[in-house]
């Protein structure tokens, strides 16, 4: 049977690519991190995805990136932002963007693929609805697996890890489409900035998240804190 | 002035690196990694030769590599070898080869210079001497630059963070010339995969300082606990 190892924050877009790992016949390594979030709460949702797929083993690495810094995510004094134009968000970098995450979190994705000879990595990453940050474009991630093929064991060996990136030109609308035909349980799944016991409903994550869905035209599942008009 | 970050586990070759940067005109901000490696020797190496150069900054950044393992430095169950053959070393990987360990520790140096601000990347790679490792290869750096590239901020604004390896195509001998001449002091590095107060003299990379050394024509100032014939 082929192996996935499948980033997995336990968010809307890691959840549906697990989903569609799952579809496409891998057997399924979760990879998910802590490192240094303002909240465990998505870590949470991860396990129960995770569980949900019958994943054979979930790794949850230990990464501290506060020592890096640099990131509202990531470092206390930087405020995360909130009310801003959903339309206009791509347009620059945000400050939520952390330095290099996606390349570190790939490359330990890699080292986990080497370990377990995975055939391939699977990320959520998505170059439409959030953008924004540098490292979710499409050119990035051919580019990394040449990274992959050149660095590892697999590549010399001729069997190169592939890395496959599905939502990448998906709307969120189309990801939570495709999610639901595949039976993902986005009321297990967490989007929010904040780590409450509902969502907040005002972040930019949860606004994208709620306007997804309703463009998508299903009602989410996961219950907000405000009251959201579907 | 321009700002380099430098990987620098405190050996032979990412010394001599520091040294090249240095001499390039370089600010120096050292990243070092405390990554379960089995004896922290190595470490405070690392520590004296940051302050030898001057640098700016000394990052030692936390990162559990043994929570994935696959590799003799960093899983205890798998034995390092002894009494290779140096001349072959370089035909197959060896189980000190650590899981995509370059692609994790440049992903973290990427991180460290988008912060910085950095302009370039220093990392002592050798595809000659001590070779087997996939990603000691010339063209995988070529990649990760790209990599780099695509995937960060710098990038994106035409203002890409470049890779350096100027160690890639030197033998051992010839990074030894090239250290002595700009004053890297090797008595405080450190290149054993032991952890004794003395260097071993009989591990793989013991072995391959000391012929280095010889066929440099120079004694190395560091202590060995056996004799060794200059």
């Amino acid at each position: 049977m082929k192996k996935a190892v499948v980033l997995l924050s336990g968010g809307l877009d890691s959840s549906t690519c697990m989903g569609i790992a799952k579809n496409e016949g891998y057997e399924l390594y979760a990879l998910s991190f802590d490192y240094g979030q303002r909240h465990g709460r998505e870590l949470e949702s991860a396990k129960k995805i995770a569980a949900h797929f019958g994943a054979r083993e979930h790794k949850i690495l230990k990464i501290d990136l506060t020592q890096i810094g640099g990131s509202a995510l990531t470092d206390e004094n930087i405020e995360i932002p909130e009310n801003r134009d959903t339309e206009h968000m791509a347009d620059e970098i945000p400050v939520t963007y952390v330095p290099a995450r996606n390349t570190i979190l790939l490359s330990f994705a890699l080292a986990y693929a080497e370990v377990t000879d995975a055939d391939a990595i699977y990320i959520g990453a998505n170059a439409l609805d959030y953008s924004g940050y540098p490292d979710c474009r499409p050119e990035y991630y051919t580019a990394f697996e040449e990274v992959a093929r050149l660095g590892t064991k697999r590549g010399v060996e001729d069997r190169p890890i592939e890395i496959k990136y599905p939502l990448i030109n998906m709307t969120k609308a189309e990801i939570i489409k495709t999610g639901m035909k595949l039976g993902v349980p986005y009321e297990l799944t967490w989007s929010c900035y904040k780590g409450g016991k509902k969502a907040c409903g005002v972040c930019d994550s949860c606004r994208l998240r709620i306007k997804g869905f309703r463009e998508a035209g299903y009602r989410d599942p996961l219950e907000y804190e405000t009251d959201i008009e579907w």
